[in-house]
């Protein structure tokens, strides 16, 4: 269905390697991780970004970790531990790096093994964890797409593409396959202010593949909307309560706020690993607050005044009620969603 | 009641001389215009910004026009269209600059006079502008001020300040008032992508005066008010039509959609000079589109990937039914705005 151009994480001689999402567009590099501390840094830096990204991510570094306790002789459960300890505190919000990080811990768990056979088996649950991910992008992408018209535009927020998961994308999965089906799709790209993931990664990564997108401001979301401009609104989600609540980048709630009063559907694409049924709702999930630097300027162009004070939530919530339905790879659910997540949740995962 | 700390506009030996807002806050520099084609220039460059200040420079570029046609023997009233007809297109949003150049044209066509007679009766009606703007934005900031409580977090968008005025500013005028009537305020400052107005001009405008300013991305205006952190919100306008709707800078209408839902006042501050009363509503007002090379990134640092599209509307029209008031110089008005504004515009200026 797809032909994965752009490799957001690979496994290479040993070794986890990322794009450096923070030189996108300008330069593409891939930054190569041998240890456990170099991807909770790499995810703290936001080197990979994007909740399935993440997950990722940590497995590979849980898989890293157990290759040098075995390397080194350190003793085995202990070292994962730590691994898991320092992974899960690099961003609060996605809760896919829980996720992937327990269910790397429930193999290591599992029965006495070797140092060698721990590592061999949590680098197999990396790969398959990376593999799954493509292919839950690719199901969501197939269901999302008969949500579309025939001919649309499509307003996405922050990046929810293939650079945001192992391949794909979550949001931009959705238009992938519609396109790929014989629809007409056209993508308005918020830039997402401060990290700028909508004018450098998805902009970039449309572009790659001679999709349409055209960039805005994230003020302008409003005034297209107005204007008639906008068919659908689809995003990422970087964890989902058990009632619907969407906790992703900071401004998806101005813009489903804003779907809602013109009456254009927002979609929100997430594999059932976003999901987080232990939260009864929205108002439970950890919000990251990151660096007031990241609002001054960009990168090393700082517009704002020395010493002025700034807020910077990385994330939002947006509330069940906004939320035209939940794209996942298991089906499609929409409210109310305590009953249709507890469903989707029980049912078995597509072949 | 207010020092007028920030001097946007200045008359100066037969020149006006104009802060350049494209430098703020890094460098602060006067721009010498001794010319109606350097004023010109100036407005469509946003050396000068905000539909006050365009307005009063607009008229000091007529009294230019005026000594120059003097000086060089040129016909007068010919001279003086062109200077109109060369200025009225500079921005097509703000209703001000028509404003200001039919009051200077109703100067120059009142009855036969010697060109020096013109020419130093229109520099008197631009001083008298100019003059008038300060008084008006100290009204409105009297009569805002009332309406907000004795300790409250205000919100605004893009700069409608002192820099945006002939001084002491339009919602950051009412700030002010407060502030010296000994109401505890702070502001919260949208970024105001892409020309970044918020996070360069309030900004720096009130860190000179020690108002607490916090800076956020334009897409965290919403997960702020969600939180119970706004008490008010307060823009400025470009142009209000006669049934209330008011267009202001992009992202405006965002912002009063998100306060409506949060039962957050949302206030708009505007001389009556911004009311166009021969609009009936928001939809005949003309909307520019600005380049697209705003959007690719800020000054000379571009991050967008080369060879994007991008659209870039620089205003939008907020909806009567948004705006808990419009607060003039005159008085305050509330909904039904046809009645309220009309009865606004019939009665006799403030003293």
């Amino acid at each position: 269905m797809s032909t994965q151009r752009v490799e957001t994480l690979r496994w290479r001689e040993g070794a986890l390697e990322l794009i450096d999402q923070r030189l996108l567009p300008r330069r593409f590099e891939y930054v190569r991780c041998t240890s456990v501390v170099e991807v909770a840094s790499a995810i703290a830096t936001m080197v990979v970004r994007g909740a399935p990204a993440i997950g990722c991510a940590a497995a590979y570094g849980i898989a890293l970790a157990a290759q040098e306790a075995r390397s080194l002789g350190r003793d085995m459960p202990s070292s994962l531990e730590q691994a898991f300890e320092l992974l899960i505190l690099t961003r609060p919000t996605a809760v896919n790096l829980r996720w992937a990080l327990e269910r790397m811990r429930s193999r290591w768990q599992q029965s006495p093994m070797s140092a060698h056979d721990v590592a061999q088996r949590l680098l197999t649950e990396a790969l398959a964890i990376h593999a799954e991910d493509i292919a839950a992008n690719q199901a969501m992408g197939r269901l999302g797409a008969a949500l579309l018209p025939d001919r649309c535009v499509v307003l996405t927020h922050c990046n929810a593409g293939a650079l945001a998961t192992a391949g794909h994308g979550t949001a931009l999965g959705i238009v992938r396959s519609a396109i790929a089906a014989g629809k007409k799709v056209e993508v308005i790209a918020d830039e997402t202010r401060p990290f700028l993931q909508g004018a450098r990664l998805t902009a970039w990564e449309l572009q790659q593949e001679g999709i349409p997108v055209t960039l805005i401001a994230d003020s302008a979301a409003g005034y297209l909307m107005s204007q008639g401009g906008i068919d659908a609104v689809i995003v990422g989600a970087d964890r989902v309560a058990a009632n619907g609540d969407v906790a992703n980048k900071i401004g998806t709630y101005q813009v489903a706020v804003l779907a809602q009063r013109h009456g254009i559907p927002c979609y929100v694409a997430c594999p059932v690993a976003t999901i987080d049924s232990s939260l009864q709702t929205g108002k439970d999930i950890p919000i990251e607050e990151r660096s007031a630097d990241e609002v001054f300027g960009f990168g090393d162009r700082i517009w704002a005044p020395p010493g002025i004070r700034a807020r910077n939530p990385a994330f939002d919530v947006t509330p069940a009620e906004l939320v035209s339905a939940l794209i996942t790879e298991r089906g499609i659910a929409r409210g109310p969603y305590t009953t249709s997540i507890t469903a989707l949740l029980a049912s078995t995962p597509n072949p």
